[in-house]
């Protein structure tokens, strides 16, 4: 391909993954607006996580996405313990499902905005969790390679949520 | 970015996806590998769809693939209206699991041997299932996308599996 339509095409590809990414948000979304707030706290199914909380894990991660990719710190760096540490139940006192809500527009408001304002060749960097060193080994530790990731993340937690029956 | 690196980025990022294509594939073999195939008949949580109903479900998908993609026609296009167009339970008589792990294998492997053919352009053509005014609208509508969804699916109901409980 020539040189226009080889930068195009990075461009395209690079708003294909974000397209995915924000798609899968969306569904989390639209979830967590269809029952009232106290629906969330029964398990998804029996024995499993209890809805709010995956809604807190799937923030916790979207957070933590945040200083991964150079953003900035994580806003809610409390949630790493008890959503991410620990399993369901083992933190008694967590933050109320309006509360986690709320987190979650922000967190990803945050994440757009950076995305936004990303160049390709920032995109092809690596993340702050690998070494140069390592990076220098696997190109594909960047941080467009998180995203993708993180994507699918909310597409598994995603199908465990639908298996979700309010009472 | 120069004319080189912008060809090296669309090369890095498309591989990027097929490694997380390849990835959730492993976890989803890996999966029915772990218990003796009658295991399998069993549902991943109470009420919902058995395991063998959910891999006969991906194994259509992923088939379902090779025309989208232009590869080839399906090799068992007798799964779509078992696993795809009927929840589970409506047909009687389905596949084993022993032959659906079967069909998983040689299906994955001939999407694998095309995407490992597939030239950075190729990726970027239009999939079958639009038509070319709708791919003019939007060029997301591309093979790459295919996959990039399909991923998320498999993903998605890796989540689900990973509920199962083997009795």
């Amino acid at each position: 391909m020539s040189d226009t339509s080889n930068q195009d095409a990075v461009h395209l590809i690079i708003q294909q993954v974000i397209s995915a990414w924000d798609a899968q948000n969306k569904q989390v979304t639209g979830f967590f607006d269809k029952y009232d707030d106290e629906a969330y706290l029964q398990p998804v199914a029996a024995g499993r996580n209890r809805a709010v909380y995956l809604l807190g894990h799937l923030v916790a991660v979207s957070d933590g996405m945040l200083p991964i990719m150079g953003i900035t710190e994580s806003l809610y760096p409390e949630l790493e313990s008890i959503f991410l540490t620990s399993p369901d139940g083992a933190v008694a006192e967590i933050p109320s499902v309006s509360d986690l809500k709320r987190y979650w527009q922000e967190v990803n408001a945050k994440l757009s905005g950076a995305f936004q304002n990303m160049q390709p060749q920032d995109w092809l960097e690596r993340h702050t969790r690998v070494s140069e060193e390592d990076f220098v080994k696997n190109r594909q530790r960047n941080k467009l390679n998180i995203v993708i990731n993180r994507t699918n993340h909310t597409s598994y937690h995603m199908g465990q949520l639908n298996f979700f029956k309010a009472v």
